[in-house]
């Protein structure tokens, strides 16, 4: 995949300044679906790195992790399941809390969809603590599915969310980064 | 499209009975995105629907339409746009609320996403009063788009969400039915 295409999808990502709160710079990945040729190249980006790895299933977080995730197991022909917040998933569920700035939250996963030994590759727009990507793979985990690696299209290294997710042995991958936090 | 591939996909909704409350069947589209071949079949079905008629962007609802409306935007090769729950999109936005059950809820748009004359499919899983993509629409509308066409993957026809959509001049598709609320 060459230089102009990894220009093309980062190009597309606008940065909103003062977003949620001022002093933070928000990487807004809707400008890039917007755009058909960047959405396509960024999606035929992961395909490319993951195909024949012998991936079973995907898994993104909602709401944004869908929008990547959806497409890739698509393209991989594989199956997607989606974490969700509290409520959403009307089967048998597992739930995972994580930490927020203040407070926590809490991811679910339907205790049916993944099964002992799939190999899951998990998907988010954009790895910044890391701590919606951490809670998921713990979910997987305890349903006996096997998570080495991580895909996002945006990574803020300097929030070090790649530092935690390695530290859980995962490979982590994200087609550009940006500054800031 | 062959009466199978409707057959492969209907049966891969599971029914998951008194969720969210007694007396309900839900239909539950996760379980058709874990299925592959389902999940595809799908997704081709509204590309062939939908191809060569001159749409320039898809719009999918928040969180479940962003699983049928992004592919299907990536495949008919325009851009796809998310409606979302207030406070979710960075940009400069426009809202509508719409009565739920008990109160009312609103849906966002970013009023740079839809262009003048922007001829737009709306895309959601599942049909039912038809509340949300009735505020879809008008946000859509209001931005200067055309607005014709929604798309699901499954309509509760006995709710009647249909004749509502009909009554905004949309043309209306699912690729299944389901009896019951």
């Amino acid at each position: 995949m060459t230089t102009e295409t990894i220009t093309l999808i980062k190009s597309s990502i606008k940065s909103i300044p003062d977003y949620p709160k001022p002093g933070i710079v928000f990487r807004d990945v809707t400008s890039l679906m917007e755009n058909a040729a960047a959405y396509k190249a960024a999606i035929q980006m992961l395909v490319e790195k993951y195909q024949n790895m012998g991936f079973t299933k995907v898994v993104g977080t909602e709401a944004r992790g869908f929008l990547f995730g959806a497409p890739l197991a698509l393209e991989l022909g594989i199956g997607f399941v989606p974490v969700r917040k509290p409520g959403k998933l009307p089967r048998q569920t597992i739930g995972q809390s994580y930490q927020l700035e203040y407070g926590t939250d809490t991811l679910e996963i339907h205790t049916d969809a993944i099964s002992q030994g799939d190999k899951v590759l998990v998907v988010d727009d954009l790895l910044a603590t890391g701590g919606t990507i951490e809670a998921t793979t713990q979910l997987i985990r305890q349903l006996g599915g096997e998570v080495e690696h991580a895909a996002f299209v945006i990574n803020l290294p300097e929030i070090g969310g790649d530092a935690r997710l390695e530290k859980l042995g995962l490979k982590v991958y994200s087609i550009c980064e940006f500054d800031g936090h």
